[in-house]
């Protein structure tokens, strides 16, 4: 089954909110040229009078002063009690007015008749700043005596979370074999191909404010600007266009998308802010930036006895996911390996740069990293190879369904549903087998050729729900819709499958038409791996209740009773030489039959909790002796998935991660000076991969249903992504043999070439 | 209760089709000079190399050759088989090829970057054309001989009709008096303050033509296009934007609404067309143009006994509601008087003039036009004043309900469900009395003054049926939409006060939304005084049907048996001390609760036959001696109306129709020369009524309930214009004195004036 919405999206045919623009005044924010400041001054009145200008509004202006951008999510309550997680209230503003934060945080909002009319008046908009010291170092800004972001917070710690099980420090003390280290992620993040973008009218028939925003989260959109501006959800409709990728960078709620209703209902007029990149590599939500120190213990076997780690994120001024990221770096950092006991602790710092988000895998290769190469330097000091330590720690089938002593994000207990990870990694052994590094050396003699692996385990499938709608059209066609916003993933296809085999009719009785706030008053989003599992299953649900309802109606129009029909191939069966169609059904709905009304119905999925997704990367990749340039030759995925709806689509998304790990491992920092000034923000200085620097990738599917949801499913949006990093950083290691522990990403050429030199 | 759209609509906030021009291709029509011609060649090379020209398309372009617009509806097989209704088959071209029919028919159409390129590329198309002779006489039209204008019809009638009851001619034999006469109501119409116009994009996500068009008939354009197309319904969404005005001539499928759903499928791009104001007097389509020649026979007392009528209408090149306005006009043509006997017959020609389609009255005002001022020639010849002679024909309560031996159009045995006639004259001469004409004489001394007067009576609320749908919102509230789309007559709140008061929840709690055909995929339209009849009681049958269908979810909600439960001040109560709420109900549908599906009900309101609702209107006028000029001083309204949803609407409807009855009696025409160019081209020409010319009117409601439809109203629509024609001619009359007998509209000032002369 092809992806149905590639005829518009490859032919050219999408419409992103930039294609809507037509008609609408322009917005340009005012962003702060300072890491850190407060404001004295800011004086719109020249920007004002400025041909084409509309107005430009501050904070003041709004009535925004002290307004911050409300918060997303709180984690779960029995999460909290169990890890002990504490948060502090963040409060960065929608527009800021007093003090700024990072370079990029908007501080007024200049709307004009054209592009160009409020680009020339955001630069007449003065602002005087009295510069306060920055602060950039995530461990430093946790030190009593740093500087403090915000006043009414004692520091700059944002959260804290911390767990342990087992006898950790007893095993340390009684431990063959201790590893420790220091993991940095540098800062990088998603980058899409489309830029954000918000559009927003007022419709003065139906007196609300229409807005339309490349998020992955409209209902949260919505609720947000319902929380600022008091107005009912029927006040405001949120709906989401084609998107250019989201990969998490879309999936926050931004002060733009407030803004621009709040602009909407105050001029009446039609607006649309269209981010460019210069702006979105400044201002729009960044990922990772995590700092972790490791202990690793093992007995003289191999086995692992105990794992401590405490990690920093630096999550920039503000991070509304802080709670996600921590917890799920936090939950991720156990891997799919037997750990009889650990130590785990994390903190999230709060620095004068730009906000983190989730970014595809959301604190899973941070700590997949700095637990893989935790074990590739146990594998060196114990003498055994790359693929034998893991062998002797991965969970079995003996093992599976396997138990964690503690809960996961929603408060239930952690239980591995996988088959057998050992199989797994064997599996990805066999595909990428090691002797293909001889005959890279042969096809690439000019590079040292290594060989790297890494495992992971990503718990997919979020809940705490997710909300589908079929109805029935009047010419006996189906229409789905899902509360799962699509950013490109395939959403029109593999929710109108689901529906055509939950309905058992044939695919083409079947269409998909976006979610909005109208259309779908609940939802969640799309973000986490989640899509398919709730949403799927959100779909596969309303399936089953529209045939329920349609029964009864069926068995009404036959004058039979209800238990006397029978659905099968697509037609309710009331006798053997007679059954109703849904066309048939259609036509008395729409004829007013009695007992009627609308054959429509909305299903809430409740997930009862996540399903894990466990997989292994092998990778074979030469180093240049002269540069230390890396370039990665061979890749091979083999995971545990479910089942597969759409298997290309399944396998696009493992590839996809896959580059988007490599560019992470090898390119993509977000690098600031020591006094906050942002470095990389163009792509000169932002280096995305190429086309040329990916592999073929090698995907082998091992099918391992799962009973967390009806439709069998596993998420697969983010796997492709977490065990990148480390296997690239594994090879790397093994391509230069001996001096090189790789422990940073992007991994530096320069240290590779002063390792080269040395070796 | 005050019009909720008027704080949109007075404060200049409403949206029109122009108002979504933005982004979009401008489209102008290539319209023919000449009234009949062949078309020799078509040349559009030179216009498609002009700058900013997207494309120019001809019929044969398009796959159009040959197509005619399709028909939109056929009279009723009974009333066909009682009155012999014969019709021609039209084919009228959506865009003409070979030949042409009427200045302004659409030849070609060109698609450009802005309507400057698009305007200036139309002249640049050369059309070559080969004369053939114009028909512009209607009666001659219809003699052997005339030439005729469609190849596949052997003359030129397009409908005929004939019914007669009693023993006319035995009647006319036997009768003291009988006046004869020769009634001409020239051809004018709607001139809404807004002109046409059509929007239209293909939307890539959803594969479906998106077309915003000023229509009064959403649901019958959309049937249209699907039929020229093969379009399924679910390729094509229609719906209404803010429309000015309506009148019927939004009311018809235009060739233009069809082109442009074909245009932006074609091109891909998003394409608008708005009708200039000269486009709009040439091109859209035009009303009334009759002429009657009557017989009307009297005893000496002055009763009526037989009553003949033959009628021509010029529809011009075709109608596609040519069924509806002839028949119309004969039914319309008995009013509400005891006629024993009677011989209509009535002709429609096709002529070289632009279309002629329903105008507020549709054959109506035509048909009382004849009568009345037969009456008024009879009063003159019997020695009787122009009341009393209808006081001494006027049904009275003694007669009412009263029974014609002929059927409505829809087949059912015509009932006139009045109370008294007679009273309601008798009320607007209390309302108006004759002695008001002294103080006019005083305060206007320049002007002979004259007394007039007119009955009618109107079959309202035409079938077959109607839709609406409501509802439930998340927050509790409730959305009403309904088939019968707004052109500005209340909709919003006249709808949404049914439902409140259906559903006895406040008028707060509920909101209208204007229906596309996605919203409600089945409608009829609004036309024909019938959206309050169908529409209202289709919302208010829906909300009865929400009301069940809520109840036996409130019981299962609260674990009652459904007939447990009471419906009672907007909530479901259960028992003494327990009671559901309907946003509890909201939140039970949203949750996914068992045997839920949202509260959502679409119904279907079927009218077994018409109301008819009737009235008197007197006026008195002031006639300048030394120009012929006509002065409507006082007005007077009395009807028998039904329940009134909203006061002020219903009196606006009256008021407004008067004014327009005021511009069709004094001043509008549509002028063609023989040769069947047209002259009332512009405003200069085209001489609408000014707010000068409007006196007060005074409106007395004498409130008769129907049986007809559960929440007992009548339309009123059109009511306020039929009788303004014959009451402001009869007080013309009285004003001249003796030697004049207006008998054709517009009043010419001339024959006023040469009447006054010879005086």
């Amino acid at each position: 089954m092809l992806r149905r919405e590639d005829e518009r999206l490859l032919g050219g045919h999408g419409q992103f909110v930039a294609d809507h623009a037509a008609g609408a005044h322009h917005v340009v924010f005012v962003r702060s040229s300072e890491p850190h400041a407060a404001i004295t001054r800011i004086d719109a009145a020249a920007a004002t009078r400025m041909p084409g200008v509309v107005g430009v509004f501050t904070a003041a202006d709004l009535g925004l002063r002290g307004v911050a951008i409300p918060s997303l999510t709180t984690p779960d309550p029995q999460f909290t009690a169990a890890t002990g997680c504490v948060l502090a209230e963040q409060r960065l503003p929608i527009l800021a007015s007093d003090r700024v934060h990072y370079v990029g945080q908007p501080i007024a909002v200049v709307v004009a008749e054209d592009r160009y009319c409020a680009e020339d008046a955001s630069e007449a908009v003065e602002v005087d700043y009295e510069a306060l010291p920055a602060v950039t170092d995530p461990v430093a800004a946790l030190e009593p005596g740093s500087p403090v972001l915000f006043d009414h917070l004692d520091g700059n710690e944002a959260a804290r979370l911390r767990y342990s099980f087992g006898d950790p420090e007893r095993a340390f003390a009684a431990a063959a074999h201790v590893v420790t280290g220091t993991y940095r992620m540098n800062r990088h993040g998603a980058v899409p191909l489309e830029c954000r973008g918000v559009l927003a009218h007022f419709d003065p028939r139906r007196r609300r404010v229409e807005l339309t925003t490349s998020t992955q989260v409209p209902h949260m959109v919505r609720n947000a600007i319902c929380a600022v501006t008091g107005w009912s959800p029927q006040d405001i409709k949120v709906s989401v266009p084609d998107v250019g990728g989201g990969f998490g960078t879309k999936a926050n709620v931004y002060g733009e998308e407030i803004l621009l209703a709040l602009l909407a209902r105050r001029t009446g007029h039609r607006v649309i802010w269209v981010e460019d990149r210069q702006e979105h590599l400044v201002a729009s939500a960044q990922g990772r930036d995590q700092i972790h120190r490791t202990r690793l213990a093992f007995d003289s076997e191999g086995h692992i006895l105990a794992w401590a780690d405490d990690f920093v994120v630096d999550i920039g001024a503000g991070s509304l996911w802080v709670a996600g990221i921590i917890a799920n770096t936090a939950i991720h950092l156990l891997g799919p390996y037997r750990i009889p006991a650990a130590d785990i602790s994390g903190r999230a710092a709060l620095t004068n740069k730009t906000l983190v988000a989730q970014y595809r895998g959301a604190g899973r290769p941070e700590a997949t990293f700095a637990l893989e190469r935790s074990l590739d330097a146990a594998a060196a000091q114990l003498g055994l190879s790359t693929d034998e330590i893991r062998r002797r720690n991965l969970l079995t089938d003996a093992d599976l369904p396997y138990a964690r002593p503690i809960p996961y994000r929603d408060g239930v207990p952690i239980s591995y549903d996988g088959r057998d990870y050992r199989a797994c990694l064997e599996s990805v052994l066999d595909s990428l087998p090691r002797d293909e590094m001889t005959r890279c050396a042969a096809t690439h003699p000019q590079y040292r050729i290594g060989y790297g692996l890494s495992c992971y385990l990503e718990a997919t499938g979020r809940g705490p729900h997710e909300t589908a709608r079929i109805r029935l059209l009047p010419d006996g066609r189906f229409e789905v819709t899902a509360g799962a916003a699509s950013a490109g993933q395939g959403h029109e296809t593999v929710f109108a499958q689901v529906a055509a085999e939950a309905l058992a009719v044939p695919m083409e009785q079947v269409c998909y038409v976006p979610g909005d706030t109208e259309r779908l008053p609940d939802g969640v989003g799309t973000f986490a791996s989640r899509s398919a599992i709730l949403a799927g299953s959100a779909v596969h649900k309303a399936a089953g209740e529209l045939g329920a309802l349609a029964t009864g109606r069926a068995a009404r129009l036959a004058g039979a009773d209800e238990s006397d029909v029978q659905y099968a191939d697509g037609r309710f069966h009331v006798a053997a030489e007679h059954s109703v169609s849904w066309s048939e059904l259609a036509r008395a709905a729409l004829g007013g039959a009695p007992g009627g009304g609308a054959l429509d119905v909305t299903a809430v999925y409740r997930v009862p909790t996540v399903t894990w997704t466990m997989g292994a990367h092998a990778v074979i990749v030469g180093v240049h002796p002269r540069t230390g340039i890396v370039k990665v030759l061979r890749y091979a995925v083999s995971h545990e998935g479910g089942r597969e709806i759409n298997p290309k689509i399944v396998e696009g998304q493992i590839i996809g991660g896959v580059a988007q790990g490599v560019g992470g491992a090898l390119f993509e920092q977000w690098r600031y000076s020591p006094s906050g000034q942002p470095q990389s923000t163009t792509f000169a200085a932002y280096h995305l991969p190429l086309s040329t620097d990916m592999p073929r990738v090698r995907v082998r599917h091992l099918h391992v249903d799962t009973p967390c949801n009806p439709i069998g499913v596993r998420g697969a949006g983010e796997s492709g992504t977490i065990a990148v990093y480390s296997a690239v950083a594994c090879a790397v290691d093994d391509a230069v043999g001996g001096g090189l522990h790789v422990n940073c990403t992007p991994i530096s050429t320069d240290e590779v070439f002063r390792a080269l030199e040395a070796s």
